[in-house]
């Protein structure tokens, strides 16, 4: 079947991911093969919520496919303050763009919101729930730093509240990779998303720790998160906890000479500056990535085949 | 005679408004042939109080004509802050722009400016005063659904304060329009604009009306406004009255299969969702009306035979 | 040697400002011959303080190329809020466009983050630092206006705090140029600036006043800055200070004819109005020419030949 919309990297079938990554990687070869491919095509940019690099790094994909973005402009300058429901909003916004981003800070926003559309509608976030856009470009720096296959990957930090890890660690789980979380303990993975990779894995590839230490030689990849200040109670606490799971270079003595370093950023001080100049260091390449991978994403929705017509799959979405 | 800026819709006379309208059929029914049009064009856009889709569909408009558009921002990030005069600010920004869109708190803003511009000034709303580009999209959308001769319109809300309604009102007296007025006794029009509409139209087609069901069986179009909570100093008041003019499905049963119904958007709860789904529900369409219709405004006032050349006419604005 | 950022004007020979002046002077005179010069080019911008005519007319200048922006939008809907360094971000926007515009409010901001990025960085103001853009359409203004040889400059206004003095006033030092600076004692030039000057120029150019009356009759340009209010403890002393350093048309009847008037904008009453109409008002084609001689820089920074490769010169930047 066919995709009308991108709302979870769950929807994805392995093939479709691999579609898409094999699509990021054409276009991050040649960008100049597809700069007129979108000409006269308008991207709605609806973000309820402040993004930085979300939000631009859309704008440049399509503009990088010769198209061109209208934007709702932030909620405090825009009719959601005149009391407007997000169903109307959307459908307005629709008359004015052949594809739509949603950014909304409820869960279930985004599906919601593309019931009452025709246009495609990307998902760039909805709360604690989905983010599939960031999924596809970690999938993608991942693929391009150490392959898919016969991997063993870290994810460490905040994996309780982290809707990034969540959705990629639910993604991975297609692909024969070996996952251990590292965290403390206050902030592990809820027991639903562990349940949950534990059904689509067989429990096989998971494994949970609360240091660094035991698993660090093991890994191909270890993905960084943020420890957000504002989950703990109590400021001293925080920081003991941080402190923790910083890196420096000092922790990579342990580390393969191949091990990359992923974060989704922003940091505050996960990791230390001196590790940026090191060839671990691939969360600005990460960042870069989410260009080559949100044009492929807009050029599969956004082709004359149908929405999505290229993410093929006998699912039934 | 030329126009050189559009300031208000009372500047158009009924030939100059089918100009208009016809321009905008055109390009909806073909917007491909005029998507390189104005290649190189920047409008510049100068919204001095916020403005979702107003300001989204001039800028979509330009887009769709191949320009682009070189925006102010917001009044808080400007040299406004700093005192700049409104008639410095047009004078720079005329600079940027080969058209510029004003809107503006003040009444009158919108004169003031285009007496001290060389370039187009299309007024985006001045305030209490004017709103043309809305009044001729709502033009637009009753005569795509009901034809604009032999018409009966029925207009329902806030008739006191709403800028939208009047110009609307002011504008049907150049067509063969009765239209009949629905507002609590609070919330009538205001005496000077029943005076002006008598003026226009030897008063034959104005009659005002404190309910709904008397009227509704013989309208063709009905244009719902938003009753606005800031209007009441209680929100017992405010509750009372905008229940009385709220519609429903039930209330559709006396109303002709064709009735078309409007709204300038954004509801709150003028209208229910259910109608949504009826072929009566015009307010969608409506608002992406407001594309072909500022793109023929734009295409008209942007074209090689002068600015506003083809409203032609030969009163004296 | 080339130049792979702008920082400051005082990194350009006089030789590199002729380069782009005229660059500027011949792309003014036919700017359809580079209408498309820089198609499928993306422009970052990152304002970290407000701008209006700095911001749009870097917009503008790229657009005028053929080329488009993407804007990190305001400080509080980024990353920044999250923490994140000016050195992070930066290096997270190079990577979705092909040169950056840097505002900061911290003196020092533009040569820290160029040392960052492989993409032209152009300073678009630094705090009390540079503002390097400003200056050269400043000059290009008096050069259009007056020339650039055998020439007197009054300078007038707020010159203890005004970058954009400091910054014209050591630029012109490498013209044949008088200047006369005229300022309250209290808003003087700081005596650092006064010394640089006297050090670039052998002093034999500079001279300070406190009053306009004595070397009025002699200027071809007068450059005007508005007195800031926040500057004075007190507004009486404000209002008395200020009032010394109006120009109105009865101020100008000691002027040459050929006298050229010029001021950054925005002005609160330090022209009267009356003088906009006169042929001494250079001021509202000085912000204007800001479009020209943008487009000429980031021409000259996005040529094949190697950022800011015209821009050559022995010097050691």
């Amino acid at each position: 079947m066919r995709h009308d919309h991108l709302i979870t990297s769950k929807q994805l079938s392995r093939e479709d991911i691999e579609t898409v990554l094999d699509r990021a990687a054409e276009i991050d070869a040649d960008p100049s093969a597809v700069a007129d491919r979108h000409a006269n095509t308008l991207l709605g940019l609806l973000f309820f919520e402040p993004s930085t690099r979300t939000k631009m790094s859309f704008e440049t994909a399509m503009k990088r496919l010769g198209g061109d973005v209208v934007d709702m402009g932030s909620v405090e300058s825009s009719s959601v303050k005149k009391g407007e429901t997000l169903a109307d909003t959307v459908r307005v916004i629709e008359g004015y763009a052949d594809a739509l981003v949603l950014r909304h800070p409820k869960q279930g926003a985004a599906t919601m919101a593309s019931e009452y559309v025709d246009v495609p509608l990307l998902n760039a976030g909805d709360g604690a729930g989905h983010h599939p856009t960031q999924t596809l470009l970690d999938l993608y720096t991942i693929r391009e730093n150490a392959g898919l296959d016969d991997l063993t990957v870290g994810i460490m930090g905040d994996l309780k509240y982290g809707r990034t890890v969540h959705s990629l660690a639910h993604a991975l789980t297609n692909f024969d990779v070996r996952q251990h979380f590292v965290s403390p303990e206050s902030l592990q993975l809820p027991r639903e998303v562990v349940y949950d990779l534990h059904q689509a894995d067989d429990g096989a590839g998971i494994r949970e720790h609360d240091s660094l230490e035991e698993v660090l030689p093991s890994l191909d990849v270890l993905y960084v998160t943020r420890i957000q200040r504002e989950r703990f109670p109590d400021e001293q606490e925080y920081q003991k906890v941080a402190g923790e799971y910083q890196i420096g270079p000092e922790d990579l003595e342990a580390a393969s000479d191949d091990l990359t370093i992923m974060h989704p950023l922003p940091r505050v001080d996960e990791i230390a500056p001196a590790i940026d100049e090191t060839d671990h260091a691939a969360y600005f390449d990460q960042a870069h990535n989410g260009v080559p991978v949100r044009m492929a994403l807009l050029d599969l929705f956004l082709s004359d085949d149908g929405a999505g017509g290229a993410l093929g799959g006998d699912g039934d979405e």
